[in-house]
């Protein structure tokens, strides 16, 4: 097989034994990949004819992007060929009438940020990992970030997509208007999919124009309901400008902020910090209006202090306790959804469960509450050794919620055996008939997401 | 089976007979309902229990909702089974917290408009037919209309769904938050398919706090190009709050204004009409900022004449000529989708199409350019005898130019020839397969999109 992938695709393109164990298996985890090879292809047709030749040897793949996902999605076996979309990390074109660019899968999600800014436009999804993670791991994982309040995830961005089935046929769904209703959008069976159902190898994304202005604050807050009530204000006074509302709770905002970490940017004993960001078209009378709304949450007491950064570099540093958590690491991670009228149920419910479990342990949130989004971190860590006890407590109280076990972070292998909690038997047998329709053979990134039966 | 569905769901749930026959095909089709029964359904519980007893007998079945779709979807025959979700109406709740609103299938757009405007929301999505078409409806197609622009289409707004498949089970994802990447989004698979994987009982939509302000002009253009600057000039300047961007060729106006017909806001004789809206939180501002971008689109050029609304009324008196085209019926209804950069090539071939065809022949245009949308009406209509040769000139005039036979009508019963221009022989097989794996007997609304094989 091995031999067989080099006469195809050139000794270049295919790694294995120690070239493969230099890698690290993730972002989160350095020990060494394991493979029976590493494919880095240069083309649909070239990822088309691998997945004809792995099927035809039953051969398993699993496809790997940034490897910047904490939830072991891209984890491969000895057994697998990885295929590694690296090398296939190009803007193909950019429309500028029409607002839309095709889009390699194995691009860097900043480095297409940046090249579209250069020509003026917003590609507004926007995630911590930016700097690693790719384009087509953002669509197989349906990516979310800082700006869904006013953009969506990475599925309402994508237009279009062209993707690899398991037995090597191209659907080639490249669509770039956003209108487009014929016959079942199937692009979306394969967004959020996980790598499962088929490999994105090209896709369309639509476009914004950059923003004029942007206005950002940090402030605090004394109680949940004065941050959702600031919340409300800012979207109806915003006129849908609100780009970001991060949310950080003390716990979490301290763990970041201590002597040797990152600076604190006001008292550090808030209940509540925010971090808003708007965007708009006339910076001056943006950041006036942008400015009076926090006067006035100032004056109602809806929120008790408030730092508005004056230069990029100032924003940068609130932005940075928000976004680099390694302060308060190790830990574990998770990401959970449900309303926000039941966040502050959830959390009480976890500070007691905390409590209850040992009295060294703590649990730091923070999240997109917009968008109905928790980040928890748990600690003791203790090299790993209480995953399953911190997954019974944070899953466990969301019981009776209507949340979900993954809010963007998605299942991949560790959320596997949790699944149940949150989607029903009929929902999860519904996922395993798609699976066996458009994988039948198991060979798409097997064990990850559920099991088939 | 006729008694077996009386004396399941009451005598007063079934209509069969003459009744059916009252019920005209649709609101484009006087003709009479043609159907084994109508089944008017109160739960997701009873539609179940029909489809479980429909199975059981391999009863075909369709499902309708307010009969305003133009290429037949929900046109049922004599051996077919309709499912009527008119007395599933209400919105069951409204979450003022989360902005999230749980409504029943059969409620109908404006109604439920309507009642969220009164608790100080918006449901963003908007078009001619709101006054008939029913949530469950524009589920099913996808529906598009005027403020795709700034809200996106149908999907963009479901978070959850609730679904009767066809052997009755029921796939319940009721999800309410932004975020919830938990296994495949199985909602999208619904979302639509017209009504060929799943009858849709109830859905969960994301609602948005209603805009303060409305700004709305009239505007005229000399060319194809100032209109398209003009959105650009637009959707850069008004920072997201453009919400409405409707393009009207000269011929399409010409039409709708004559003596009798609506009265002409302006000249009618300008090669573009554009009714542009946009909606935001500071009335006297907004105001301001957009007349004075149509003030420097009038000094520069790129408009030629404009209006303002002063009131209410007379913003209506702006929209009824885009939205009641009567005075243009009889005609084909058109709805392709296009990128922009194409349209004028497009209406160039189109043009030249028709006047090829016979010299009394017409095509109107008009559509949503900015989301790459296009309607087209053509005659002479002649009792419908020349449906196959406008057929032939509209879809052939995409032609190359990455272009779909339907951005938001659908496929139904009448673009099912015509799908393979619009879509790979392997994306339709994967629809087949698809259709397959979720209604095996083919029993939902069989014969539409596409047919099995």
């Amino acid at each position: 097989m091995l031999q067989a992938l080099i006469d195809e695709f050139g000794a270049d393109a295919v790694i294995s034994g120690s070239e493969i164990a230099e890698r690290a298996t993730s972002y989160w985890d350095s020990s060494s990949t394991e493979a029976k090879a590493l494919l880095r292809l240069t083309s649909t047709e070239q990822v088309s004819r691998a997945m004809q030749m792995c099927a035809a040897q039953n051969q398993t793949v699993v496809v790997q992007g940034g490897l910047t996902g904490v939830v072991g999605g891209a984890v491969a076996t000895a057994d697998d060929i990885i295929i590694s979309l690296e090398r296939m990390n190009q803007i193909e074109s950019v429309d500028a009438m029409d607002g839309v660019a095709v889009i390699q899968a194995g691009a860097i999600l900043q480095t297409v940020q940046e090249q579209l800014a250069e020509q003026g436009f917003l590609f507004p999804l926007d995630l911590g990992a930016r700097g690693s993670c790719t384009i087509g791991g953002t669509v197989a994982t349906n990516a979310g970030g800082i700006n869904v309040l006013r953009y969506g995830m990475m599925r309402n961005l994508v237009l279009g997509l062209e993707v690899v089935m398991a037995d090597g046929t191209v659907i080639s769904s490249m669509n770039q208007m956003l209108k487009n209703n014929t016959g079942y959008d199937l692009k979306q069976l394969f967004i959020g999919s996980e790598g499962t159902l088929g490999i994105v190898t090209r896709v369309v994304v639509k476009l914004f124009p950059m923003p004029k202005s942007r206005q950002t604050a940090m402030f605090a807050a004394e109680s949940f309901d004065a941050v959702v009530k600031t919340l409300k204000t800012m979207q109806s006074e915003l006129a849908g400008t609100l780009s970001a509302y991060e949310v950080m709770w003390n716990n979490y905002y301290k763990s970041v902020t201590y002597e040797g970490a990152h600076k604190a940017p006001m008292d550090r004993d808030y209940p509540f910090y925010v971090i808003a960001e708007a965007e708009g078209a006339d910076p001056e009378a943006d950041q006036a209006r942008f400015q009076s709304l926090l006067e006035r949450s100032l004056e109602n007491g809806d929120i008790v202090d408030a730092v508005l950064p004056k230069s990029t570099a100032e924003r940068d540093a609130l932005w940075i306790i928000r976004e680099d958590f390694d302060p308060a690491l190790p830990a574990y991670l998770y990401d959970v959804s449900l309303p926000i009228k039941s966040m502050s149920t959830y959390v009480d419910r976890l500070d007691a469960a905390i409590a209850a479990w040992r009295p060294d342990a703590a649990c730091l949130v923070f999240g997109h509450i917009a968008d109905g989004n928790l980040h928890i971190f748990t600690t003791p860590f203790d090299d790993g050794a209480n995953q399953e006890r911190c997954n019974e407590i944070i899953y466990g109280c969301l019981d009776g919620l209507n949340g979900s076990i993954s809010a963007e972070h998605g299942i991949g292998l560790d959320k596997k055996d949790w699944l149940g909690s949150s989607r029903s038997e009929d929902e999860i047998e519904l996922m395993r008939n798609l699976k066996r329709l458009l994988d039948p053979n198991n060979l798409l990134n097997p064990g990850k997401v559920m099991d088939p039966r």
